[in-house]
């Protein structure tokens, strides 16, 4: 039972639950199932999906994550990113022919969620870390840019989509003529939504409506978009106007069903569903944390990965496509008042109840309406101010996000978020292999050492004194040694190195050997070489190897004692100097 | 000119070149020269390659390492373990039809110098500390046993080869009758070989030899065992008594041609030329740095990243195969007392001549020589003790070990190598994550602050202080997160939180805007949020962001300073007292 509960939340929570927090996740499912249901279609079309699987998304997978998740409101289903990542991962292998789009995503969707778990079983979930923010946010600027750009087709009629935003370009100025009536209700929806996404609780709030009903009504008006339209579009045959309609969707429930797999199909979206799993990862795990916090709760990233990952396999077995939390619809569960997982599988009730009762009343939907709720979804994502201010405090951080930034808008998501690992990997590579290092010197008339470069300190040519401030392992010994190689060559008179180790925490194998190297080769130099302010622990494993006995010179407890023995420094005491 | 004597190093030790110099530089060459000439035969042999491939991987790459490369004695050359590779890398592809043996080890030349001056260029010659040294040291033990094992048949007369353990033992157990003249011929002159390493210098300064000139004939000793056995089955007619024979060997220096490139082979072979090359570059720097502080010279390694690349592509332009510095060939050459890189080029020219005038004589050679010669020099390499070493020392560094020899001797030495990397990447990224950090306590009577699990200390049930001693960055901003999230969901009653960052020299913008959200998080848990004994140049950095407006709580100077406002400790002034 305790490893039950360890791997199964809800064993946790399930056991406290009460009429009042039922009451409470009810009300916030209905709310984020309001949100949901435009989002949904919207994403699908967005994905290249057919309109019923983005309803699908926020079904089986909602429940999945309730039995497994760590994050009490964490609200998953289909998001923008998500659904960019899925069309351009899905399109290739719809053009090869190794399965249609709706397969190739639900293959997709069950190979995240295996990575996913994977990693959760493994501990792997700081592999994310390896994100860094700047690529993150630049990345998800940059794909906020692109949909919307892809969207604008659709909102002036002469359809939409474009991985890139040259593709986005070319394909827009090579459209025929634009559709009068698309586009004005494109812009009406546009307009409409952002006042009401903007303006309109304010309003409803001024005239004496309650917070709670107030922020419902604001919530509700994607839904009053696609009822006022679909309104429209059938009193007026907006169809037979040219204008794009959603088409059939089938009324009823997602089958379940392993998708057809093939070892070519699995082998070309492996690449893509690793990057889906990090980036849907990286996203939950940021919205989960911050709301968790808010309640002084956890969430253990190594669970988020296996409820993640549940979610994911449910999403491939029901004719879904890639899921993860997402930002805005966890707030609005949070702040409706949702206490536990359950919310989640109340708010799959209600969308399953959508899917069986509202699907065939959107065969008459304008897909200008959805382009317009996505374009109003995203640009809440593109974060331009974050480039001055990532300028402003670092260029480097600024490098990264902007390299990554114009790949993605120059060659599509999968090669941004790729330059965007890279860089992060590169960095982290050259980031361990520099340790902060510096010569000391004496400060003059204490016993306190300090950088040459930046402080009026005493130095001596006989005895040089090198101060590391990380660990030594392996990825930094060629650092070192080449440090220790370019100041034994530079200083002609020198007789004795002292490595100051005050915040050494290990030597690993690889860096004992190191530092048996740099002896060794000082030695040959006619150099000899000490160690000064050692760690406890640290001495005790040195202890246990010959490097002690090799070593030419001495161990000092503090690196004065050091400079008195070897430097003969004035003001150290006859003590001192005696041992010698 | 400048700029050249930067790429070039031979426009500076060329211009203080003088008679002296050249005379111990023409003495090394010729040692060096001796050794070579059957290391070259046996390695190609190893690689698979024709045996005039190993004289001319000893011709042309030398010069080219001599005129860019930074060490003054490295000797590069054919190496077992490279030869190893490349046989393993070349023989897919010749099984694929796409190219035969000696166009494929060439371009894998061409590719990996290549590589290795794009990343002499780059400057990434760091990237080749992600190596550990268990998993290089790992490496190289199960190459040296998969290539003595390999050899075996060649010593029994029933043909060698393989390049895993299992298909060595298939290929030995399934062999057909052994051949006693070749085994005889075979352990004699490993016998031999081994006595003259072992033993024969000491026998002939004890018989009053000089120590240069017992060195020179102990060295020959290979050389000797050649001639000895050339001439032997030219009398006795061993290729008729059933012992496989080298066979002609063309006379002559090597074309210079490109050899013939496609894109299928070019990218065949890619992984394999990159692995080549970071493995070449990793022994080849060792070796050069230990000799170069012998003279308190300094070693670049960008600029020997360059001279190796230059040393490969050379050798992929005149018929050879992937070379890199030798460690043995090194060390005779330094201890013949080399001075600059000439003596490498006059090496070339010596082995040039064999090319010329001792290829025909070759012919008649038993393989069981080369194999005896290949067996005594990678007995050397294999380092059995160093497992019980690193065992003594650390689990997680053994388990590296024992993890890349177990997957070298199973798999080969591809899938060993590239086992190695990702476990030491792995561990790069997952040491990069987690950084080391302590609660902290007050010492009693002191103004210090210590680890509360390793020292006894006072706490404050409402103040929490927490150490970090590593600059915070993206790879350890989710570490920081979760531990500070993991603290203030256990303590009830905590009020404030205090992060001491007297180790933290830098702050990136993920670190700083994890700051921002732990903050916030912090403020919405009802816990206010410090820092304390923040760096100077960090200080002035904050500054810059908005980081430090939005703090809930405030950055003390101290840590005492902050236990004394925040915690009300015994022992603090009233002026603190008072400032609150």
């Amino acid at each position: 039972m305790r490893n039950l509960r360890r791997w199964m939340p809800i064993f946790d929570w399930g056991r406290s639950y009460t009429r009042a927090t039922l009451g409470a996740d009810l009300l916030a499912a209905l709310i984020v199932a309001i949100m949901l249901i435009p989002q949904g279609l919207a994403y699908a079309m967005l994905a290249g999906m057919p309109p019923e699987a983005g309803l699908y998304a926020s079904i089986l997978p909602l429940i999945a994550y309730a039995l497994f998740g760590s994050s009490r409101v964490l609200a998953v289903g289909s998001v923008a990113v998500i659904s960019l990542m899925t069309a351009s991962a899905v399109a290739p292998v719809v053009a090869q022919g190794l399965a249609d789009a709706v397969t190739a995503a639900a293959v997709l969707a069950l190979m995240s969620g295996a990575m996913l778990v994977a990693m959760g079983v493994l501990r792997l979930g700081f592999v994310a870390n390896f994100l860094s923010h700047p690529v993150i946010s630049g990345f998800i600027t940059a794909s906020g840019l692109l949909i919307a750009a892809g969207q604008l087709g659709h909102i002036l009629g002469v359809g939409g989509g474009g991985s890139t935003l040259p593709a986005v370009v070319t394909r827009l100025s090579g459209a025929g003529p634009l559709n009068a009536v698309t586009m004005m209700i494109g812009l009406g929806v546009l307009v409409f939504l952002w006042l009401a996404r903007s303006r309109l609780k304010g309003w409803l709030m001024r005239a004496g409506a309650g917070g709670l009903m107030a922020g419902i009504i604001a919530r509700a008006a994607p839904v009053l978009a696609i009822f006022v339209t679909i309104g429209l579009s059938l009193t007026l045959d907006l169809g037979g106007k040219g204008v794009a309609l959603v088409g059939q969707v089938p009324a009823g429930l997602p089958g379940l069903a392993l998708p057809g797999l093939s070892l070519a199909l699995v082998t070309a979206l492996a690449p893509a569903a690793f990057l889906i799993a990090v980036v849907g990862f990286v996203e939950s795990v940021s919205v989960a944390r911050t709301l968790a916090a808010k309640r002084r709760e956890r969430i253990g990233p190594d669970q988020e990965l296996i409820g993640l990952g549940a979610a994911n396999i449910a999403a491939g077995l029901s004719g879904a496509y890639p899921v993860t939390g997402g930002f805005a619809r966890s707030v609005v569960n949070f702040d409706a008042g949702a206490q536990t997982p359950a919310a989640g599988a109340f708010t799959a009730l209600a969308i399953a109840l959508a899917a069986l009762f509202l699907a065939p009343m959107l065969a008459a939907l304008p897909q200008a309406v959805l382009a317009a709720t996505i374009i109003i979804a995203v640009l809440s994502l593109v974060d331009l101010p974050a480039l001055a201010r990532v300028w402003r405090y670092s260029r480097p951080d600024f490098a990264a996000m902007a390299a990554t930034i114009l790949v993605t808008l120059g060659f599509g998501v999968e090669a941004g978020i790729m330059a965007g690992v890279g860089l992060s990997i590169l960095l982290v590579l050259w980031r361990a292999s520099h340790p902060h290092s510096a010569v000391v010197g004496q400060v003059p008339g204490t016993e306190h050492y300090r950088n040459v470069t930046r402080h009026q300190v005493i130095t001596n040519p006989v005895v040089l004194s090198l101060r590391v401030d990380e660990s030594l392992w392996f990825a930094n010994t060629g650092f070192l040694e080449d440090r220790i190689e370019a100041l034994a060559a530079c200083s002609p008179g020198l007789k004795h190195i002292v490595l100051m180790c005050p915040a050494v925490n290990e030597i690993d194998i690889s860096a004992l050997e190191s530092l048996g190297d740099i002896n060794r080769r000082l030695m040959d130099a006619g150099i000899r070489f000490h160690l000064s302010e050692v760690k406890g622990p640290v001495m005790d494993r040195l202890k246990c190897s010959d490097f002690l006995s090799e070593l030419s010179g001495e161990v000092f407890l503090s690196q004065h004692e050091a400079m008195c023995r070897l430097g003969q420094l004035p003001g150290c005491g006859p003590a001192a100097g005696d041992a010698l």
